[in-house]
């Protein structure tokens, strides 16, 4: 175990969390706030404890698989104990413990909140929910491997341990660019967002902030009824993004280097579409006779799938009061989730495929005993081990749902509360239904519920091996030479 | 497809539930009640059917995958129909549907009910009604393979299609002897059973309807309250045997043969007991305080905890009003259920097991990449194919609850009542919670929800596979040659 290197990642992380700190600071003194004060604050302490955890370089800078988990785990954990710190300091969140959950909540994405009046928080506060959003939505890690040159050339761990997906290519040889790749797509596509809601419109600050919250498919926004006071152009607009953001990020580079029949070819996407259009026109006529007119239903639905589907978490309307038959079609979608490689969250489209394709298999299997069919996804045939990796994922996925939901159901809840709870916090997506539903929000929840669901959101973000194998104490324990007789007497 | 030999097992089929339908006759003849004739007049026309269907002796009596499928599909449904006659004949249950509900949850050994009043109901169509959990429990083509000798070799399909669990066993060379011995075993429990509760004196009728239900795991009762009415020794007796109906039959004729190591080594029964007694140390807690005495919630706790994992569905309290806690244990015994090769329903224990191992190879493998580390079970190591198989399995019950949990959400009910129906339905429990909790019934859902669920449960009962690939008709069309021709090429 290379301890020196993962304190010293850890460090990097939170030097760089105090300079983006900075970004808020400079929200607050446009809009004269004095809780900007809370940021410079907070920078000063994630700065020294920065430098305390870099002090040491470390000469051995390998990264194993162990070492990636523990830095993502460790890493992850101190940027949402820092990200919390404004909130108390500035006496806008009173609660420790509410405060870390608002700031997991937005670094996973996950957009659920602990605020019953989200309007009475600063500019600068608001600001900097959303901003964790964005910065959580593609990946602290991949942030720094993209600007940092000397974390090595193991660094493609790294990725894998904090990048969703069963399966992370490369898009270029050096970790490093791929990272770079990946961010610069992710800043075009918010640039054009933040045009588009300008154009409709929308005040600069507030298309910032919501642009944060699509691009991270997070969901913070800064009215108390989310996105329903805006017009249905800049609702059209955010639906288009949500779903933008939450398409593989390596198809836009396929797109880019012109190579259009991959991209129209991926099982991912053809799936994720059909689904999601299927999935608004049952809606649409589901919910039909709650609205006016054919169109504004189809607006909520739209809105509402993708928002869901995207692992986002705005709403439009109270989804809460929907037909059974909506809500059943949202909660499977909260488990579905977005594509891999995107930054919305869920089981991902791509094992959802896989998963699919499998049992199709098996049947087929079952039927033609002597019959060798292979599974193929993307164009590539599945060997085992990607297999009973999905599939083991799968099933470790449901013991996490089954087990999150038992502890919390010593809350004095309903089922449809504590079970939407868990799903909607697991996979990021953020309001649930029932007392957790779009227009209310998780203050109800006892402190044991709230640092349960902070887990459980950082378990979905980080999809559940680094945050099970990282903070696992028995890791550490085991030492190089340990490790080294373990891969001997196995080969 | 060798639809010739479809048609005459599922006409021997017909013919044999004829016989057993003399059985109710006899008792309501003991018990003069007119409804008597109605078993007589419904054996009547299953054995014109059994006659009709088993005219022409098929030549090639050779039994695939393809045709055990079909012949377990149609010989369930063809039983239920054809048992839910007397109930509509005699004017008890007027609608057919539900007592086509009643006798699918019977054969099953669901116990989910329509019948707001049991009690009403006559002594000889209560009797029917239990005694189709102990057909259902062992299965009713184990039964015909045991006594009928000319059903070819190859029966040891239809075993495998109609017996729970990932691998069946051949206990002896001759799946007519395997079945035979596990009849045995099925018979000598029964009478046990009786005896203990006609010591602890409760009637004679009583003691045969209730085993008739616990030897099954069945669940139907003969009171409106379930088994809370009787003394707590004969709840102990209930309880025992609950649990040792859950537990895999092979184990027994291992006993028998006193090959005790085995039996002790078996990881199975080990991870069943071990669940069993945590969970009722656990709800004996939780529930504590709602007792006047610790040994009346361990009762409760006990026999609760023991009739939910054996998917059994007694009630001796209404564990609807127990804390959320309890509620979400009891949800999750309904999932895991009994043990492989029992009467029992649920994922089965087998496969927990199997996919526990599973993922803590998978866990191992992210930590040490080059480790190579086999998943073994019952002292035996398991290959891909057995392992992709239960891993698909999973894959395709989870897919099952979804489809069939959004289905039902047509319902104006809420999630506890609706999921707790499907799962309760789905792994052949019977009460499930709120609006279908031990103290009401199924009797509030539509037709088209009725049909769902007994689709569900005999979609649970024959672990999945046989119902969905026997009743498609797309594996009708396939012809002889052109199934060699797949093989052919597949090889």
């Amino acid at each position: 175990m290379n301890r020196r290197m993962i304190f010293y990642t850890v460090g990097r992380i939170a030097i760089v969390e105090a300079a983006l700190m900075l970004l808020p600071a400079v929200v607050s003194l446009i809009y004269l706030e004095k809780s900007g004060f809370s940021f410079l604050i907070t920078a000063a302490i994630a700065l020294v404890l920065g430098f305390l955890l870099t002090r040491f370089k470390p000469k051995d800078t390998s990264i194993y698989a162990k070492e990636s988990f523990s830095i993502v785990a460790y890493a992850w954990l101190l940027m949402s104990l820092l990200g919390a710190l404004p909130f108390v300091i500035s006496g806008f969140v009173p609660s420790y413990i509410d405060a870390f959950f608002e700031t997991v909540s937005g670094f996973t994405t996950t957009g659920a909140s602990i605020l019953t009046d989200v309007e009475a928080l600063d500019k600068g506060l608001l600001f900097w929910r959303s901003f964790t959003h964005w910065i959580g939505g593609m990946g602290v890690l991949v942030l720094v491997t993209a600007v940092v040159s000397n974390i090595g050339d193991r660094s493609i761990n790294i990725l894998k341990a904090e990048m969703p997906g069963p399966t992370v290519g490369k898009l270029l040889p050096r970790s490093r660019d791929t990272a770079k790749v990946l961010y610069i797509i992710y800043i075009a596509l918010t640039f054009i967002q933040i045009i588009l809601l300008r154009v409709g419109g929308m005040p600069l600050y507030d298309s910032i902030v919501h642009t944060f919250g699509t691009a991270g498919t997070g969901g913070f926004g800064i009215k108390n009824n989310s996105i329903a006071s805006y017009s249905p152009y800049l609702q059209w607009v955010i639906t288009v993004f949500m779903l933008l953001f939450s398409i593989n990020f390596n198809l836009y580079y396929l797109l880019l280097i012109r190579k259009f029949k991959t991209v129209f070819k991926s099982d991912e996407l053809r799936f994720f579409l059909v689904m999601v259009l299927c999935c608004i026109a049952i809606v649409t006529v589901n919910i039909a006779p709650l609205y006016p007119s054919a169109s504004e239903a189809l607006r909520h639905s739209a809105f509402q799938v993708s928002s869901i589907v995207s692992t986002t978490g705005y709403a439009t309307t109270d989804f809460d009061l929907w037909p059974g038959l909506s809500k059943s079609i949202l909660m499977l979608l909260m488990v579905v989730g977005a594509c891999a490689g995107s930054t919305g969250g869920g089981l991902k489209a791509a094992r959802v495929v896989i998963l699919l394709k499998s049992v199709g298999r098996e049947l087929q299997k079952l039927l033609h005993p002597r019959s060798v069919k292979t599974v193929s996804t993307e164009g590539k045939k599945l060997d085992d081990t990607t297999l009973n990796g999905v599939n083991s994922y799968f099933s470790i996925y449901i013991i996490c749902i089954v087990v999150i939901y038992i502890l919390l159901s010593f809350e004095p809840f309903d089922m449809e509360t504590n079970f939407s709870a868990t799903l909607a916090c697991f996979n990021n997506i953020g309001p649930g239904l029932g007392k957790v539903g779009p227009t209310t929000n998780y203050a109800a929840y006892s402190g044991f519920s709230k640092i349960l669901l902070s887990f459980a959101m950082l378990l979905g973000r980080l999809e559940i091996f680094p945050l099970l194998l990282g903070l696992n104490p028995f890791i550490w324990k085991s030492k190089r030479n340990k490790a080294f007789k373990i891969n001997k007497t196995n080969k």
